[in-house]
């Protein structure tokens, strides 16, 4: 008997229909109507509230305070920094005007509306919120300043995939400026650590930090961290990136200061950011062929109640029974936070309900009928383990105070096993055998979904850089990052044959 | 002996400067070099935070779920309501073009990536929201439809003010869909009594709610109501605004479904929103000659904890006292959550740092020296009544564990001070007495800060409408809104002369 799935399309057939499938089908997301934006509907969106929620946390936690810069940067402003223009330049919406009017009974532009200097919506704000910083910073004892936004951003995109590629995104861009060189290192990798350990936390998902190749470097930084997680495909997607800018935006923007001997100095700055991207990755982590997986701790809902109403009066002692058992759940807490329950009440029957609540992932689903009612049970269902052994639906039924007490263990079971499949799955698909540009070839050629290969490489920059590069594009491949404290397993570079330094991570990539 | 005040201007003196220096010296915002965009700084960023999350919690608990819609609305969807067009159309950015480049060296917009069709950045969303409903409405089981979003939205502005009119602002506005008129007028309704609970509440800033003028409705609307709060210059401010939106959206955009029958009706739908000028009416509201003063409950920390660091080796120990107080704190709630508490560790004295948090208006404000540690004390000031009978600073000491203990009731008494001093203030400010034009002339030109008049209509519409609004611009005067449950006092309209029907508010305003 072959199992029928609740989406149309599996991960094995076609990953990425599959991909949209599953965005479809969960209601997270929908194309717009508005080239390159997608509408985030309230399954989507609700996760990424409670990604930010979590992140928020950690941030403020960490020392850094929350602020809000214009959607709005002058042109001029972009000019300063030569890199930072040359890597952002091709892609950004441009306001040209600030007024429409009625011209022969059609809306247009209104040519007399013209602004003196064109405004780009922001794609990222180092350049005005360093212009800030600038203003703000005299004195060593000023340092260091440390803030956050959480904002919309833009950036043209040919191209587009819901979540992972998007003309308009939301994400949180911090912004640091320090003494010191030490200072300003240290907090890009605090910075990494905690979007590690946020993602192998609440998200589930495991990641390799490590510092990104000169040729992936954020336009303007002196050194770019990221980290990567594997795709249930095998590509990598890069989740997070903490970049040390040196002085190089302190002295593009002047963002001076006097330090203890009164000598005047030009701070070291930071910058890093998360997006809505981590929803995709989300998706592409923990998504199975019956839709999403949501990590408990991300979950909008964790538990949710479906009562199988049937238009009768009976429903209100149903409803009431459902009401008992959500009042007990959420006097209970998982993770610290009280856990997050729905009765969906909503016009329809249950089964379809608990088909929509499978395909969007809510880690627990109970079902509960008058019969259920009558004997104190609830029949539930562990989203991260839907089947059992004999390719049925693996429901459960309990007693109602039993499932209350196990439901805060339950979620934090769903997590650990989502994040160990999801590990596992990342540990065995990096190889590390491979040792010529053939068998990376050959590899990459033969299977679907060939995961990633770590190479010893000798770091090289500038031409030689650039060659390799070019030859791993031949592949469709890239450099991810440089694992932190990894060491090179061999004495060649697999790339120059000079000394090897370091390991480095190839990999397909969104 | 004159007090001196901790701001360079008095509210009294020049009540404009007064707000500017507020704004500078407590650290809420600056201009940003971007045409009419300020940045908020932590400190009033956090404040709005504080406001958005008390307020989410409503807009959730009341059955709307948060969605994130574009950023850009294509130019098109605008030319759907005519109304609304007319309404927006002279204040919108118009993004025209997606690239720039480099020409002789200077950064410029590429002419060759001119937009087929102009993008307007949202100065509010109901035509995108719309086009998403028409598309996610079939039946009546599918109603109502209850969304919310947090975005940032911009309306070109001539004359900005930081946080009254900024031409980017941040908000929230929720749109909704229903089966019937009533029950698009009930969310109406239920919406503005959350505001007035919001504002009367959490923010301690009395208002009176109630429907606006035909004349001041929102573009497109049916019935526009509003909280309208009065600022201490006599001013009114309108601090949130929920329209009824009949059926006009809904054909503009088709949102349709099937009825109950079978048959194909039109939606009908409302919008709603409050903004950061909400932070301006706090400023407005509760500041006084030394700064602002917080609600307690909107108050990024309630309780700023400065020790009086020498830069000695006893600084350890009195900090460790300082964090056992915090800790303490921390583990009692005000409100319903855990206080929130700052020891203020920057470098710098006592004494400035004190007038900083005064001008700031940290709710309960302590020093902590040396002595107050040795005698297991705390020496606290109360930012809602911060001079004594003796014009002096009345601070005072008391033992820790008493403060701790006291600190929560302290809170909620500071928040009750708050709010009955802006009553009383409003309550004084609001004539009735004021029975023809030449009164209210000799009214409005007589006081400095001369508060609202009500007077009775007859509701005038149309051309008698509109001759009512330019006798009262003669008087800078605006009509604010119909107090909920007003009936007339009298028998006759003071514009018309017609049977009065209700009472309306007039009174200048932001």
């Amino acid at each position: 008997m072959t199992r029928k799935n609740a989406l149309p399309v599996t991960r094995q057939e076609d990953f990425a229909a599959w991909y949209q499938a599953v965005i479809q089908e969960a209601d997270l997301a929908e194309e717009s109507g508005v080239r390159g934006c997608m509408i985030m509907r309230p399954w989507g969106f609700g996760i990424w509230e409670r990604m930010q929620q979590l992140l928020d946390r950690k941030i403020k936690e960490s020392g850094h305070e929350n602020c809000y810069f214009p959607l709005f940067i002058p042109l001029s402003y972009f000019a300063k920094e030569a890199e930072h223009v040359e890597g952002f330049a091709k892609e950004m919406a441009v306001v040209t005007h600030h007024r429409l009017k009625m011209e022969d009974g059609a809306l247009v532009v209104d040519p007399e509306a013209k602004l003196e200097e064109p405004l780009v919506v922001r794609p990222t704000s180092e350049t005005v919120i360093g212009t800030a910083f600038s203003r703000w910073l005299q004195s060593w004892r000023d340092l260091p300043i440390m803030v956050n936004q959480w904002a919309n951003v833009v950036r043209w995109e040919m191209r587009t995939r819901m979540f992972l590629r998007t003309s308009e995104f939301l994400w949180q861009e911090g912004h640091t400026a320090h003494e010191t060189r030490e200072q300003a290192l240290d907090e890009t990798l605090t910075i990494l650590a905690m979007y590690r350990d946020f993602a192998q936390g609440p998200l589930a998902m495991p990641v390799i930090a490590g510092e990104k190749p000169e040729n992936e470097r954020f336009p303007g930084a002196v050194a770019t961290y990221s980290i990567e997680a594997m795709m249930q495909d095998g590509k990598a997607l890069q989740a997070g990136t903490s970049h040390y800018l040196g002085q190089n935006f302190a002295h593009a923007q002047n963002i001076r200061f006097q330090d203890r001997e009164g000598q005047f100095q030009f701070a070291h700055t930071t910058s890093w950011g998360v997006s809505t991207r981590l929803v995709g990755g989300v998706i592409m982590t923990h998504g199975d062929d019956d839709g999403l997986r949501v990590p408990p701790q991300v979950a909008p809902h964790q538990i949710v109640i479906i009562p199988m109403l049937r238009e009768t009066p009976e429903d209100a002692a149903l409803l009431e029974y459902c009401d008992t058992i959500r009042k007990a759940l959420v006097g209970a807490q998982a993770f610290g936070e009280p856990l997050r329950v729905l009765i969906d009440k909503k016009a329809g029957k249950a089964g379809p309900k608990r088909w929509g609540w499978v395909k969007k992932g809510a880690p627990l689903i109970l079902e509960i009928g008058g019969r259920d009612a009558a004997g104190e049970q609830v029949t539930m269902l562990c989203r991260d383990a839907l089947y059992g052994a004999d390719d049925r639906l693996a429901s459960q039924a309990l007693g109602w105070q039993a499932f209350v007490d196990a439901a805060p263990g339950l979620l934090v079971e769903i997590e650990a096993n989502l994040f160990s499949a999801a590990k596992a799955r990342l540990d065995a698909n990096v190889r590390s055998d491979v040792t010529d540009f053939d068998g990376l070839k050959a590899h990459f050629g033969a299977s679907q979904y060939p995961g990633w290969v770590a190479v010893d490489w000798s770091r090289p920059t500038g031409d030689a850089l650039d060659g390799v590069v070019e030859r791993l594009k031949s592949l469709k491949l890239t450099i991810r990052n440089t694992p932190e404290q990894s060491s090179p397993s061999g004495e060649t570079c697999f790339f120059t044959g000079e000394p090897a330094v370091e390991r480095v991570l190839l990999a397909r990539a969104y």
